[in-house]
């Protein structure tokens, strides 16, 4: 398809009660076009959607403590890394660069749609937003030995020899495999029946932007603490404990529908006349 | 983006645990390419599949309940039309020939993100599957008065003259506004909080393949019934309490996970060590 005559047809009039929403979406659609997010990047995204749909879309409070669990982890651990994918990427660039900043937490680009072009391209987008400690094509590479190639290719310097990942909107099996691999793997995933939500050491049930947010206000509140402190916050923190509240979340919001059906007034007869 | 390069990189290992689930992603994914579905599709179709994995991907009772109510309704309506979009064409395209043709209801392709040239691709893509009463490029058009164009352009003899409109997988502004010319608005849905679940007169929540295979089904065992036999169906159903039962399935199976937490047994310790 054209893509100029794509970007006419998807314009949206502002009239739309769901405007905003729908504005969030054209980001992604707009890297896809760019060759930064795959087809199946969309799918995910649409997930995503689903879940913040039920969560009110706001950053709860066990969001906000699994996003502090998870930057004291990221300063206690020896070698940690924050890696990237599309969807990531093109929606939270600015905020990936500024949390990697604020730690000097490394980032690395790693895809399960692998190709090295795309893995260019997302290394130089983030690049144009900031970034100065990017893994991406020109790394030493090795593989993941429980992951079948080329989802398993990381860099030897990056993810391989980490001990903690962060991830966003991340495949389960990959999720599974890091933990297999005994790293600590920080997910930020809004589904938390997801094979990564249910993997991952830390969970962070929230939207990726919202989280990446709240993890550099974390970051900039925790710096400069002693690491004890920080040890004495990861010994406090269960995640299964927060997958629960996750899941108590959601099911508050869906008891009010419920008990009414019907959640927004728009006016109109239960009655069926033909 | 070469579809070649992407349908490559698009591969996945039947070792892969979701692997049914990836495989049905990729139908949307291909009519992407053909130029059938548009990105934002995609997008709705991940917000569907997160619903799905809520309801334990099956029909419920209330579902085939809707159905019925819908096949009904159908059957009474003076002029009734099936109205089809990209992903509902992609999903279901040999379903919705059937039910077309079964209850004798014409189609009419009707886009949000419209334009003539992937109306005819629909158009044509239903005809290879078998469709007859088609309402394409070629029919006499107008404007729906509540609706900004090009959204709102529908053939004359099609969704603009008719008393009984199938939509699935539709906006929701769109549903609201044939609401509001009086017609009768069955919604395939997976989401019992959007704007089209909230505004249709009969909401299915259910998958578009089932749903459509349902509907199949019960037009042949309710064809031949007396009309005030299908009324009754009609005078004794209340969408309100189907989409209050649809949001109590969601709750009960939020319920179960809400106890535990961890619901995908994958053998890690809570605990993190770093």
């Amino acid at each position: 398809m054209d893509p100029k005559q794509v970007s006419q047809v998807e314009e949206v009039p502002p009239t739309h009660p769901r405007y905003w929403s729908l504005v969030t979406r054209q980001k992604l659609v707009d890297a896809l076009r760019e060759g930064i997010v795959v087809p199946h990047g969309l799918i995910s995204h649409g997930r995503g959607e689903a879940f913040d749909y039920l969560l009110g879309e706001r950053s709860h409070d066990f969001a906000v403590e699994a996003e502090r669990a998870a930057v004291a982890a990221m300063m206690v651990a020896r070698k940690p890394i924050i890696s990237v994918n599309g969807n990531y990427a093109a929606l939270a660039a600015d905020e990936i660069v500024q949390l990697s900043e604020v730690l000097g937490v490394p980032i690395e680009v790693n895809l399960f749609h692998r190709t090295e072009e795309r893995i260019k391209r997302i290394e130089d987008f983030l690049k144009a937003h900031g970034a100065k400690l990017v893994y991406g094509v020109d790394c030493q590479k090795t593989r993941l030995p429980n992951l079948q190639s080329p989802r398993g290719v990381v860099c030897v310097n990056g993810i391989y020899s980490a001990d903690f990942v962060l991830v966003a909107i991340e495949d389960g099996d990959r999720t599974e495999a890091l933990r297999r691999l005994n790293k600590v793997v920080v997910a930020i995933d809004l589904n938390p029946f997801s094979r990564t939500a249910q993997a991952a050491s830390i969970t962070v049930v929230d939207e990726a932007i919202r989280a990446t947010r709240n993890m550099i206000r974390l970051a900039e509140e925790l710096k400069g603490r002693p690491k004890d402190d920080l040890r004495l916050i990861l010994a406090s923190y269960r995640n299964s404990e927060i997958l629960s509240r996750a899941f108590k979340a959601l099911l508050e919001r869906l008891s009010i529908a419920a008990s009414k059906g019907v959640v927004l007034d728009l006016g109109f007869p239960d009655e069926i006349s033909l």
